[in-house]
């Protein structure tokens, strides 16, 4: 029983971590928390992070994979009855610039990664929005010729309003704007676009933040 | 005299580094070239470097922003008779795909900046697409709720379908797709989008590079 006993209090251990690393970044931003403050929040000694995390990055890392995994699963969730592919994307779309306006942790991830440079950190989101987009062009809805071209889009055009909207440079209804630009992108035309992302709004989805 | 010949001299040190670093960053690209293979390059004293520029990224730097500037005087050149903002934009964003795939400092510059982290460099082109979309949203070509929603939105489209050509992950015809797409999410029909763009491919912009 000693190894149960060992094997949870580290688990403890590192939810502890965990959640002091998200209260002292949510009050100092991202840059600014140090590996001191974080232990201090979490109530455990400054040498045992290093039991846990190989750097305050790998931390991040591990925040923002579960921050953005769960999100990906949260709207797959809301959206489980749905089978419009255009509905899916405005939701993703949609939802993913909320979180990024309301939440330190996706506004760091999304200013800092552009589903890019650290590209596993996207992934769980980039599989979905493949998953989407390539159902709507295998039916019609989406009438592009290249999946991978119609993604990328979709993808930058998301960080690049959520980047806007964090240096106050686009309209607190940008992302509405964006779901409707995208799906136009995508291929609908204006009117369906604004229906589709209308529907989308009155789901309300974002108040589940 | 001297004045004016130790200015010359130092103006022709000064062009031959940024010259050497072209040629070093051609063939190694940027991350590995050195500043020792730079001054040899340029056939420069190896302290001569720092007379000059603070570091090797000032110097990567000033090479990106004269190039950006150039391209987007280039466009500007090529389009100085073009009075439909559609055409403007689907030029600037099929040149800007084609260089990022021509030429290694362009590839840098997309891959790296996004117009975003170190936007002072791509503030040329930001500022030519703000212009651009400011006039086909005042003419009504363009009908959009929110400038800076679509210039987000098409910066960060173009930036992202570049990382994937870069990547090998979008089809060898991803600018005029993206053309074509950024049109259409700047509120042109499908039919008008494929005109527009198409009148553009025919100009052959991109055998100007």
């Amino acid at each position: 029983m000693m190894v149960d006993r060992g094997a949870r209090r580290r688990e403890r251990t590192r939810a502890s971590l965990l959640e002091g690393a998200r209260r002292v970044i949510a009050a100092k931003g991202f840059d600014a928390a140090t590996i001191t403050e974080i232990t201090e929040a979490a109530d455990v000694g400054f040498g045992s992070f290093y039991n846990h995390f190989e750097s305050k990055d790998e931390l991040l890392r591990v925040l923002v994979t579960e921050a953005v995994d769960a999100h990906g699963r949260a709207i797959d969730g809301l959206m489980a009855d749905e089978s419009d592919p255009a509905r899916l994307v405005a939701a993703g779309v949609m939802h993913t610039v909320a979180m990024a306006e309301h939440d330190p942790f996706w506004a760091w991830f999304m200013v800092r990664t552009g589903f890019g440079e650290h590209s596993e950190l996207g992934a769980p989101l980039l599989v979905r929005l493949f998953r989407d987009v390539g159902r709507g062009v295998a039916s019609g809805r989406f009438p592009v010729d290249d999946v991978a071209t119609s993604v990328a889009s979709v993808s930058g055009a998301t960080w690049a309003v959520i980047r806007a909207r964090l240096a106050g440079a686009a309209s607190p209804d940008a992302g509405r704007l964006l779901a409707e630009g995208a799906l136009r992108l995508l291929g609908l035309r204006a009117a369906d676009a604004r229906r589709a992302v209308a529907s989308v709004v009155a789901l309300r989805l974002t108040e589940a933040i």
